[in-house]
């Protein structure tokens, strides 16, 4: 064969598992967060870092080879656009990580518990639908995805405004009030974001339809 | 005649005109809940919800016929983003409608019913503008619809500055400021929105000038 | 020569000059006030607002120009997402300086001015990135800049959770509390914009290399 315009040891969808992977596992480190009782642990804290910065270089690496790449499996644009989102997903749970550890929130809460429970189902699912980009093939399986992320988001709505409904109707101390507020909304818009990347994901079928 | 790239019965631009048709009554009854007083009712909740279903239902219709139409009026993405941004409106009043809801708040607020009156000014204008997007000969009053989704936007801005300088002035209970703070600048997104709607509309008179 | 695609009296470069000159001055604006004890004086917050009108005009002299213009020096949606994220800068700055005014925030707080010299260098660093895109030979010095951009982001990152963290340890007065909070977290969104600024910056880079 005489030209060859990737090079054999690079794959762009390598590079988007290592990045959704890295996102999964922000997932997984919330839910163990949320499950434990006491304050965050400061190694916790730790690795939630690590994993945000490994997602940041997964989506350096991306864009680097982006610069390099006179082929691409999908639309310039759309690559850039998808590697945002997906970073965005693990930015807003380092994010929330922070805003536990600044507000000393401790685990245990049952409501906090279900939305990482939602979360995590949700991250799952963008990262199927990412993994699923290598074939159009997948497509099917893709918009499943894509519309399970939908689903979570409504039901994640639908949460936030129970929890908050209650949190008004009990509370006391404002201060209180304030941290909890943000922890539920902060949760919630992980939710958002990840449609967001279903939205780009759906964009890319679109294009390849 | 041979080919035809479009099914007789279809036109994105009905589809489109449905849309935001939902996002027109979303406002007005948006603006009905700000002016009736007492807590908000339940039967208006669930209108509210329907309304959001509604625009949900006409936003995939747009997707799907997208994924099988070969031509389309003008460029698949800014389709995408149009029904996406659209969407956001109904989504974001859907989320005042909630708010009210869950922080128990009664209707005929003077300054709540200032900023609904802006939010249906607005949307009717955004309205008008898609509505318009049929035929490029329209683009002056396309245009000109969209510098009135501009200026009410300013507007919106001011009387936020204005509203939330009062409160802080005069409030003495943090959970009340808490709670009227975010309604009204929840109420003022709308408007945001509106103009993010404006900014696709002359995206696309821009790529067909 | 027969064509003349420009007009000769017409460059985007300068146009987007003069935009990223009123993002300039804006965060020089804003650091005075910072640094000036007392109230906000009424002259300065009108020379706000003046800049904010003088950048919202350089907005729209870019978006007429590409109405008129059949050749544009990169994707005419990159001119349009780059002119709305600049002006979005200058928005946000603006914002914040209402808010200054809204809960009567005094000047002189060191920890707002660390936010508000992050500020500064942020949108340099912006402007010089902006005004790079003159020539891609520049190409090594604007990535340079983005990553610049990208790093103070991180530094306003930290900067808002450990001044957060203070707030809530020692916050006594809740409705005191929700203005600091407000006016920490609305600084580190300049940043963030700054940050998409530089995503847009990027994509041109990337579609141009």
């Amino acid at each position: 064969m005489f030209f060859k315009f990737l090079p054999e040891d690079f794959n762009f969808f390598d590079l988007f598992d290592k990045q959704v992977d890295r996102a999964v596992e922000a997932a997984k480190t919330l839910k163990g967060i949320a499950n434990t009782p006491g304050l965050l642990d400061e190694a916790v804290f730790k690795k939630i870092q690590i994993i945000e910065h490994q997602g940041d270089e997964a989506s350096h690496g991306i864009m680097e080879q982006l610069n390099k790449s006179f082929i691409t499996p999908f639309d310039r644009e759309d690559i850039h656009a998808l590697t945002k989102e997906i970073d965005d997903i693990i930015d807003t749970i380092d994010g929330l990580v922070s805003r536990i550890k600044i507000y000393k929130i401790k685990g245990g809460d049952k409501q906090l518990i279900r939305f990482v429970e939602l979360i995590e189902e949700s991250v799952w699912s963008v990262a199927s639908a990412v993994r699923g980009l290598r074939s159009m093939k997948n497509s099917k399986s893709i918009r499943e995805a894509c519309i399970e992320v939908n689903r979570l988001e409504n039901v994640g709505d639908a949460l936030r405004d129970k929890v908050l409904g209650e949190l008004f109707e009990t509370a006391t101390d404002p201060i209180t009030l304030i941290k909890w507020k943000e922890i539920y909304e902060d949760a919630e818009t992980v939710l958002d974001i990840c449609e967001d990347v279903a939205h780009v994901v759906e964009s890319i079928l679109v294009k390849h339809a």
